[in-house]
């Protein structure tokens, strides 16, 4: 607690028409970047908080759920994953984990605004503890412009590790661009986005799969995690498999046998977010 | 949407130094009762919303998670329940759940603020349809002190479907009542306790397990679950069994070929709700 007297920062979804808020003692930083405002907020209970254009993105405190469970469910569903192409993430917290898998042999983010990084190297320096290992490429371009440009058959799992379907990151939701990840992808691969609350933002996830399969990637599973920080407090990852396999085969044992630590993930969470609640198997029927 | 301007109301948690808010229209109904403020708000996307003393207990489109899971997770836990206690509960929600079990013979309700109970009919009335059930009673009186006089060994489960642990339910957290409940309960019974966020509120959980031990509960089960309205999003319910059981063996085959309809729960969603995140396991080594 510093000397200011604490107060209260409330995000309002109007989309869902609800909102989350956290307690912090004074803002830290703020940046204009050419794409976006970033802002640094610290928090009474939560570590530091960073806000862009108005919208929450991670906490020191809550991360984990969100990029564990975009890292290691791909990653365990991949029978082998090498190469590995993460597309914003500029918080760096997804290719951290990435990382942890010793099979990877590249891991490459590649996030629009390089002040997103500039910011969490200073504000989340444990999520940028592995940006310097040899296997890392931190880059800072155009994530369509880059998938677009990939060699063919050249990567094992892409992961959309972006903000919400609006302003920057508008078209890394349509099928243009799945078409690019479908075409970059080996014949294994695997595609894995943000795919927002499943409880509030159904018709998002809906559409989104939509287009996935318009672009020809064949099979699709959601996982839903907690993710306090975030609309509902309720998120999901979505998994779309080039070749029409089972995603709910996952490498379970490996999972278990897993040689890092994670706070959330392990290979019983896994199977867990594979069980679909009701609504979503109403929703959802593939 | 009604004439009037939507506006918000955000319930802030000082405890957690989070936040929720949900857009509101207007206020439908303000009752200071004995025991509380109960207050009625009209939301834009969330139906109505139930507010006790500034903390958000209900809304009319999140609720299912919280009752279903503290409804039938313990009732396919245990191998036959036919007499159930619901301490608190007096949204009905729970109650409602708990007659959709055909093999149960009785479930009271007891409620110390029948103003809850009268809300509720009123705003949430789905919540109620089961209220006129032949086997249901709904009563309003202390809980403690029903479960203190309650017939030993004459209970299947005990629901304990509360408010937070301050103010009218601060003596449903503690040894003495867990010696009620225990006392009340058959040889092979079951008591469930909603117990907070997992994430932010642990000692809480842990707290309220060596209490439940203390008075003679024997193993233990902390089950999480999504619940948008509740601090944090993440939720959970806490089973213990007075006999030393594995709670993680529950009727999964009756669970799937269950005959009534609901929006979360099923087998898959109750076998994964038994899976422990990293932190979870660590917190909660037994």
């Amino acid at each position: 607690m510093t000397t200011a007297s604490p107060t209260w920062f409330h995000e309002e979804f109007s989309h869902t028409g609800s909102a989350i808020g956290f307690r912090i003692t004074r803002k830290l930083d703020e940046v204009q970047s050419p794409f976006q405002k970033i802002e640094i907020f610290e928090t009474t209970d939560w570590g530091n908080l960073m806000v862009i254009d108005g919208a929450m993105m991670v906490t020191t405190r809550d991360n984990f759920f969100y990029h564990e469970m975009m890292a290691h469910a791909p990653l365990f569903t991949h029978p082998a994953p090498k190469n590995v192409v993460i597309i914003g993430g500029g918080d760096c917290g997804t290719l951290r984990e990435v990382l942890k898998h010793a099979g990877v042999v590249t891991a490459v983010q590649c996030d629009i605004d390089e002040q997103v990084t500039r910011m969490a190297e200073k504000y989340f320096p444990e999520l940028c503890e592995s940006n310097g290992d040899p296997r890392a490429t931190v880059m800072f371009d155009d994530g369509i412009a880059y998938m677009a440009n990939a060699a063919p058959g050249s990567i094992d799992i892409i992961i959309v590790d972006s903000t919400d379907p609006v302003g920057p990151a508008e078209g890394l939701f349509n099928r243009a661009f799945y078409e690019s990840c479908l075409k970059a992808l080996r014949p294994d691969g695997l595609l894995v986005q943000q795919s927002e609350s499943p409880l509030a933002l159904m018709h998002l996830i809906q559409d989104m799969r939509t287009a996935m399969r318009e672009a020809g990637f064949q099979t699709f599973r959601t996982l839903p995690f907690p993710q306090p920080c975030y609309p509902t407090g309720y998120w999901s990852a979505t998994i779309a498999s080039k070749t029409a396999r089972d995603l709910t085969d996952f490498r379970e044992a490996d999972a278990a046998a897993k040689s890092f630590r994670t706070t959330y993930y392990n290979a019983g969470i896994h199977r867990a977010a594979l069980a679909m609640p009701e609504f979503m198997k109403a929703a959802l029927p593939d």
